[in-house]
């Protein structure tokens, strides 16, 4: 591939405005070029998914040239592969503004355009969403077919398998692309792997089948005898009609296909278009196809920052610890210590950096595959059985397991630790990944006991006080590195400590990273003679009766928190205080109610008034 | 079956006090009857689980005599099915308690008994709970048995495929029942449903692979030949090892085996303890085996009342209508007039009385199997379709979705109606089944509309309102009937409306079910001039903030409710009347901290102080 192709010289994608204009490029491997160029560049300049993007070009083509969006649907599971179909679908010219303030977003959105059939960033979920769409068509008897396209990673779903069970006794059209490039975000593991596995080294099947079928397709007589053939349980059957789990679950299916040949692709999906029945396309893709690099390390660029594309190398790598490096280190010390501790992740590894981790300990670490639920209710299990497990994973994604939580640990009296990495807002992935609400839903769950470190120190220590702790404790922290510190500051241990005058008017009230802002804020007042008085909170939940009586005492009390308001720690806090008497003003700074866009962490903070500047602003006037 | 069977004359199974006395027993299949006629005598006088309880009578016995728990551990999924276990295990004399007030539990529960390996009363979690026992023991290198029990409707969730998709990793013994009743709660649906059918249908192939596996086991050069048998693609391996979904997942696997034929079932057990790898024993049951009236309509036996043994009928049949059958009316003449109008349940149409819909809009009804994350994605896909679902689902199942309501539904900004049913106490089901949390869990997804009927008649056109509304709506209300409901009653169709005296110094809030007992104990506090003014909310969420104002009026507010407290409506009104500059004085009562045990609801609220007496004694001292 050239990457040195011009920025300018995009013939064949300049000149999509629709799918439909797909019909008048003459030369479909040019545009294909193009498109990965323009990944390239683009994410190059802005970061985002890169290899998983790669990947899937052809088949971003090929989908596009046989069905008809928006009449027919095409859905993309997580949708972090979306770019060329972005790209075809009237958003060419928006590509440099992905995962941007007021750019377009970097996975497909309802809201953004009639081509995003469905918003995806969770994983496993177009299956169900895709067959909601068939049977909408079914009941109102209108044309179109329904398209959903999954990774093998995403396969490993508890929901996936949910849809595709449902989806089996379908009467009508329903086409599920696997898009198998043998991984998901880490290494695929489990038995579905292995399942799809054996597919892929089984392709002289579809080939006699296909054979076979043409053959005894031409005539009506042939049709009864493949009818009676599909009935009979002859040794025959089982090497034609293959045998897999899909197929066992009602569905046809079709391949492997090579998922980087156009007319292979167009082949498969104009054959699959044909049946009135489920049907798997099982296409083959490299993730990082066209960019040695990301062929060769896939995973290091499946989410990546602004790089090079000439050496491959990241433009300006900060040499700031992250709270999850951090974490990462913390887990092998007390892994080190104590032989009870287990890891688990749910396909993030490099995510949650448990790679040491699991170096190191290698039959105590586990990764489940993209399946929170089976995490927690793992957890559960090796906790009853004296283990001590930490499950680390994205704020976002461990609201799927709410009920594993509830049910599988916090109702069964049982010690599990949850990491939870990503807390607060997640910057350019934008709203199905905010980490705004494991306040409010942990808080709900009986007996959570929640650590939230403002500082990169306070981790480990809070860590291992998770591990000490009965019952099921979280520590949540955020994306990235830590915010400003003062020269001062120490973590004491407590479960909260005040900071400042005692004797203020005001106090203000925080927790996690939002604390460097306060901190700062407040310098900012001194310097005028009005700072306030600061509680930090270490535990978030359960809220000491002890705090109420030491808050009574000023007359001004506000709260900033880093959270969805409704079940937030400043409403407890609220409620606390007036059913304890409390007879001051009360106010609560929360994130903006509702998902909040793509941009950057620092302008989402501003928005929701949490950064130091509104801080000040606030202050001046309480 | 004797059902005449004395009383008093429980020969075996009153010398039995842990498992291994079942040394002793010379008569299984006696032991057997004693435990049938136990089941059918306390179920048909406490009420409780009566056919999945009859159907494992073989399969816990056989598994008792053949594994040695508490070292071995044997999880019941969900474990409705488990007074034979108790029995069993040291708790035949506790039997006539179930489900009663300081009773045993009519579920396994860690809390109880050390025979209890996990608390279980939510489908589908034994396989990753049974998986963190296995490893646990792998990392101690501790010995024993890990079996999971798991009925054919609780592997149409996602968790049970999760499980055993890491299960299937595993290196060591690790066995599966899968406790085959052709059907879960309602009909079993689905792909898995098919699977199943076709491994019921093929016994020979188990037979043929018994006898080789006994002639080639009995060399090492047999072994190797069995080996390479293994590996090799030939039909000879497809027809031996048989093909199906769980041995394509890494499981070996036996049966189909007969379940009410102990010599059967032991024999299995036996051969499964052998494998160094996980394995499947697949049994055969019949749900209500032994009972006449129950093997004729197990649905009609799942979960019972009190009844007569002799005629199958319920003793105290209740002429009052349930909130359950309203919503069952109340769906089908909204799904007359509105031809967008589709109901979903997951496993549960008799359960939420979907009965009639099901049977007047076949192709709008949709039973998902117990798959609650995919009913709700599912829904999603249906309304991005145009249609209008409406999910009718316990709310303490509803927890299950909470991702899928807050990714799915409410960030595509589309309209869904989530019909919570069981909303509140549940009484005799216990902590697994409580539905506290339902208020907590949706108030924190943005942009929820929350609808809570006191009575009957306000069901209906609150149910239409929501199916008006955009967005996410649920209307959530309690198991049974209604409770005291003044003669001067009339839904207004409001939000919320104040009743009584305005003016008075004490404001009572409170909603749903607890309006009736509000009502009563102001009637009695109005006998001595005391009265308050009350209330009601019809909606719960959003709060609207003109309530502020009105409820600034009053000295003293206090609220009544019938919800965890972590997240509750009184919780966040807290805070608004905080935040707003409310000065006087506010309480709330809420549903005691944790998990409420199994007792009747009456006893339940009264335990939380939300009964009428409690409610008059606090309004008299506030």
């Amino acid at each position: 591939m050239n990457y040195a192709h011009s920025e300018n010289n995009y013939e064949y994608l300049s000149k999509i405005k629709s799918p439909k204009d797909l019909e008048k490029v003459d030369n479909l491997e040019e545009l294909c070029a193009e498109i990965r160029h323009k990944i390239l560049s683009v994410v190059s300049k802005n970061g985002g998914h890169l290899a998983s993007n790669l990947g899937v070009t052809e088949l971003t083509v090929a989908l596009h040239k046989i069905f008809s969006e928006p009449e027919d649907k095409i859905i993309w599971d997580v949708s972090h592969q979306c770019y060329a179909h972005k790209m075809l679908t009237g958003r060419f010219d928006k590509m440099d503004t992905i995962r941007k303030e007021n750019g377009i977003s970097g996975f497909t959105n309802r809201k953004e355009s009639e081509y995003d059939a469905f918003t995806e960033g969770h994983s496993s979920t177009s299956i169900s969403a895709a067959l909601g769409l068939a049977y909408s068509k079914q009941i109102k008897k209108e044309p179109g077919y329904v398209v959903a396209v999954i990774g093998d990673g995403a396969l490993s779903g508890g929901l996936a398998y949910e849809g595709i069970n449902n989806a089996g006794q379908l009467k009508r059209n329903f086409i599920l692309v696997i898009n198998d490039n043998k991984m998901s975000i880490s290494k695929n593991v489990g038995a579905v792997a292995r399942c799809l596995n054996a597919a892929r080294i089984r392709p002289s099947y579809m080939k006699a089948k296909n054979a076979l079928e043409k053959i005894l397709n031409k005539t009506s007589f042939g049709k009864k005898i493949k009818d009676v053939m599909k009935k009979s349980k002859s040794a025959v059957k089982r090497v034609i009609y293959k045998d897999n789990m899909l197929s066992n679950m009602g569905f046809a299916y079709y391949g492997p296909v090579d998922g980087h040949n156009l007319d292979e692709l167009q082949k498969a999906f104009t054959t699959a278009k044909f049946l009135n029945k489920p049907v798997v396309v099982h296409v083959m893709t490299e993730k990082g196809k066209g960019y040695k690099f990301a062929e060769k390390k896939p995973k290091d660029y499946h989410c990546t920052s602004a790089f090079d594309i000439a050496t491959g190398e990241r433009i300006s790598k900060s040499n700031s610890k992250t709270f999850s490096q951090e974490f990462g280190q913390a887990i092998c010390d007390l892994g080190r210590k104590n032989p009870k501790i287990c890891a688990i992740t749910a396909a993030m590894t490099e995510g949650t950096c448990l790679q040491e981790f699991r170096s190191n300990f290698k039959n105590r670490f586990f990764d489940v595959g993209i399946a929170e639920e089976h995490a927690v209710t793992f957890a559960g299990g090796l906790s009853a059985g004296g283990m001590l497990p930490v499950f680390a994973v994205y704020s976002t994604f461990l609201q799927r397991a709410y009920d594993q939580i509830l049910h599988d640990a916090a109702l069964q009296g049982l010690r599990i630790v949850l990491a939870v990495d990503r807390a607060g807002f997640v910057g350019e992935d934008g709203e199905t990944h905010q980490g705004i609400f494991d306040v409010p839903f942990l808080s709900t769950i009986p007996g959570v006991k929640i650590f939230s470190p403002s500082y990169i120190e306070e981790l480990a220590p809070m860590l291992k006080k998770c591990t000490e702790n009965e019952g099921i404790s979280a520590i949540r922290y955020p994306k990235g590195a830590e915010g400003y510190k003062p020269d001062w500051f120490k973590y004491t241990g407590n479960d909260f400590d005040f900071y400042g005058n005692k004797n203020a008017d005001v106090l203000i009230i925080t927790y996690g990273r939002i604390f460097s802002n306060v901190i700062a804020a407040n310098e900012r007042m001194e310097s005028i003679d009005k700072s306030a008085c600061i509680l930090k909170m270490n535990v978030i939940k359960p809220l000491k009766k002890e705090l109420v009586s030491e808050v009574m005492k000023f007359n001004k009390v506000i709260f900033f928190e880093e959270s969805a308001k409704s079940g937030s720690v400043s409403e407890k806090f609220g409620d606390m205080l007036i059913e304890s008497g409390f007879n001051g003003k009360y106010q609560s700074v929360t994130a903006e109610d509702g998902f909040m866009c793509h941009a950057s962490i620092k302008s989402q903070l501003k928005k929701s008034h949490l950064d130091t500047e509104n801080i000040v602003r606030k202050l001046m006037f309480i």
